[in-house]
């Protein structure tokens, strides 16, 4: 089943996509909770059936405006250099422990809203990703309990400017530009990827621009795997439902390209996660476009 | 005025500390807002007469529980590397902008709170930071304007977990355990910052350990002032009311003394914030607590 955040142009909803068309669960339709955060918290999440789906108010996807899969997650915790393939190009060390960075809530859009490329910047990149969205209070989850904490798992694009992420040691200002993590298009229960792929790690990531292939993984290249990602970041900070793990990149982007390749206004950059059997988290799509600076 | 957000067993609320009594303004007293955050956003915040404060009811401040100064901020944006003497013990290069890394709000404790050193950590440190508190919306401010977004001050300690803060070059897990991060006991408004010491420039930081001077320092000793990291964060992410900068800590941390002098249990930590004619934030106070890990 794939859950999706939305608006149809009525106020921001929630709901699931059946055939092309989106059935709302949400405030502006069924109402089964505020926004599909608080589904999870429920536990509506996962435990709607397509019947109940169908009976809801629906608007086909080409009429919707997609919102980020979780709107106002608490946390997004991201992972950096977690596929060997990408710590080669970026030259890192290796290191003892997950790479770990902050998003903000504020900085994130859905599938088909632009990537604002900001004004300020002349290095602005991709990173295909796999989201996780946290489904209970986790705190000292030990790697054997992990999988048991979450609730589901979308594609992300965390969008990067660069010269931002770098111009010090810390990262933050890169990674929070608005408009610039993309997340979605759905957010698919773990039940349903174990049951039509097999699991989390028989997932592979493409992400795309113009139609070609800039990075091209699988989930088993990771350094750190989901349960090890989920034990270290509940030892220092406490977890709730609706949280999000964005879980590293591989190799491939723009930066360490060679020659470079960035990305520039008008580009279109998909990331597709899938399966085997014809699995698909969906294809988050974006196009880049330049920030209007007449808006301030 | 000295503003504080506290409870006195009845639930959270804030309020204004007159003479050693914490006046009620909150959701258990006069509930002029919701919570200090609240009253920042809706005006009340420094608009509070002495003879209105003290009609709401008074609890002596001996018999109330320090909260943060602010509870729940969205955004929590701490600044490294901003001091000169810091810079230098640190060993850290000249950097072209500031250092910015992120806290989350449930990693936050009010004055007189445990400062809980983890049972996963060896090394346990002090920073005694200026923090203020953002008083409108913010977006891409000039330097020039930067203090008209201020809505007051308060003392910070970003106790930091530096063995998780170094596993890797992001420094966000060690920044981010619970109960480390000290802001208080008060919120004072920048307009009587202004009249009381003639700004906050005039002010002085002091660190104490059990009574030994471990961090003392000028305001104007900051490499990136006040409106220069206000310009530089509004660049690339949205402020409101509410939100909290933590503007970096002087040379004196326990990491880089000679010989290393970190944290143990038992230790009692004082950051001071002064001013000319007698001028005080306050005296922010944590003793260092062993994790209890049989709580979990």
């Amino acid at each position: 089943m794939k859950y999706l955040s939305y608006t149809a142009g009525s106020g921001a909803t929630w709901g699931v996509a059946i055939d092309g068309v989106a059935h709302d669960l949400g405030p502006t339709g069924a109402n089964l909770a505020p926004s599909l955060g608080a589904a999870i918290a429920t536990g509506v999440f996962g435990k709607v059936t397509e019947e109940a789906a169908k009976a809801a108010p629906g608007t086909p996807e080409a009429g919707i405006r997609y919102l980020p899969a979780i709107t106002e997650p608490r946390k997004i915790i991201c992972i950096g250099v977690n596929y060997r393939s990408h710590q080669d190009e970026a030259k890192k060390a290796d290191v003892a422990a997950p790479t770990v960075f902050f998003r903000y809530a504020d900085s994130q859009m859905g599938h088909l809203e632009p990537a604002v490329y900001p004004a300020v910047s002349t290095e602005y990149d991709y990173e295909g990703e796999l989201a996780l969205v946290i489904g209970a209070d986790a705190w000292h989850v030990a790697p054997e309990d992990a999988y048991g904490v979450v609730a589901g798992y979308a594609a992300y694009n965390d969008f990067s400017v660069r010269d931002w992420q770098l111009f010090a040691t810390q990262w933050g200002p890169g990674k929070n530009f608005p408009d610039s993590g993309a997340f979605g298009p759905y957010l698919v229960p773990a039940a349903d990827v174990d049951a039509g792929a097999g699991g989390v790690t028989a997932l592979h990531l493409q992400t795309r621009v113009n139609g070609g292939v800039r990075q091209d993984a699988d989930l088993t290249d990771l350094i750190f795997d989901i349960p090890a990602i989920i034990a270290y970041v509940t030892t220092f900070t406490r977890l709730a439902p609706g949280d999000v793990i964005v879980t590293g990149t591989p190799g491939g982007v723009g930066r360490f390209s060679n020659p470079p390749a960035l990305l520039e206004p008008g580009d279109l950059v998909e990331v597709e996660i899938t399966g085997p059997n014809g699995f698909t988290l969906g294809t988050l799509t974006n196009t880049v476009v330049a920030e209007d600076t007449a808006e301030d």
